[in-house]
């Protein structure tokens, strides 16, 4: 109960930053016009040690608008760095952009990451993703909103050895 | 008419890349399992000269799902080069990953690209996106699709004048 309460504030506070810095033409506003959200603008926060092992950047990269119910982040994880066991409501695709990571999920083996992968986790999969033990690793995260709202449900934290694969991952 | 038809076999094309190299779990078939995409496992082309202007390259990162209904692309643009005019009907998302763009929309004034930028383009407004002048840029493109499967529809190139900047770009 506690961590879904923390997860609600998470994305309520997501969905709520403020897109400051848009160059949108004000002279045509609503859905005639494109807007360019400069780069930070939608600003960053710290991996919380509720749903991270180890030190995670999130920065904001667009929230979900009518066209495209998802939200979108680019994660930096540190070495050794992940995120725990959770589950994205409407699935989540995730592009690798620098660095070396790891992934795994409920039933399945840990897989490397690497610069131009490309990890498709479908609704109600439970999954984990962070860098390797010796490298960092960044993705782009696109992760979708079901009908509620919602997008993430977390779980327990990644233990070592499931994050250093040794065996299948177990389930969390 | 004609340029309907070649924006309809494009799309048929990039829909139907073949995932190969999935690393999937095939004991978990289905909904159940996550899917990796190894980089460049969905293969690439030229972008073609009935929509674009300059050197232009195109690595599919991703097609859409029964959980997002959107495909994404890595584009690389030239220095100097850039789409024709076009319009996406269910909107399009763009992250400048590399260098310097430009793009501008119906309406509105040709705006600077540069990487962490993201450009949110609604449904159904006309817009182009390439490189600077003197850089190449690159994006990862997040394009919806409507109802009819539809996710382009192309017009004219865009002028030397319209891509300079030079005053509002001109209705297409």
């Amino acid at each position: 109960m506690k961590k879904l309460l923390i997860a609600s504030l998470l994305t309520i506070a997501m969905a709520g930053a403020a897109q400051a810095g848009s160059t949108a033409d004000t002279a045509h506003p609503g859905n005639s016009s494109q807007t360019v959200l400069p780069a930070h603008s939608l600003g960053s926060f710290a991996g919380p040690d509720a749903w991270f092992t180890g030190e995670v950047k999130v920065d904001m990269l667009f929230n979900k608008t009518a066209n495209l119910q998802a939200s979108g982040a680019s994660v930096t994880f540190q070495p050794g760095a992940r995120t725990a066991w959770h589950l994205h409501p409407a699935g989540q695709t995730l592009i690798v952009t620098a660095g070396k990571g790891l992934t795994g999920y409920e039933g399945g083996k840990t897989v490397e990451l690497n610069p131009g992968d490309v990890v498709q986790c479908p609704a109600g999969v439970r999954h984990w993703h962070g860098a390797s033990p010796d490298s960092a690793m960044t993705h782009i995260a696109i992760t979708g909103y079901d009908a509620d709202g919602q997008n993430v449900e977390w779980f327990e934290k990644v233990s070592d050895a499931e994050y250093l694969g040794q065996g299948t991952s177990a389930k969390p």
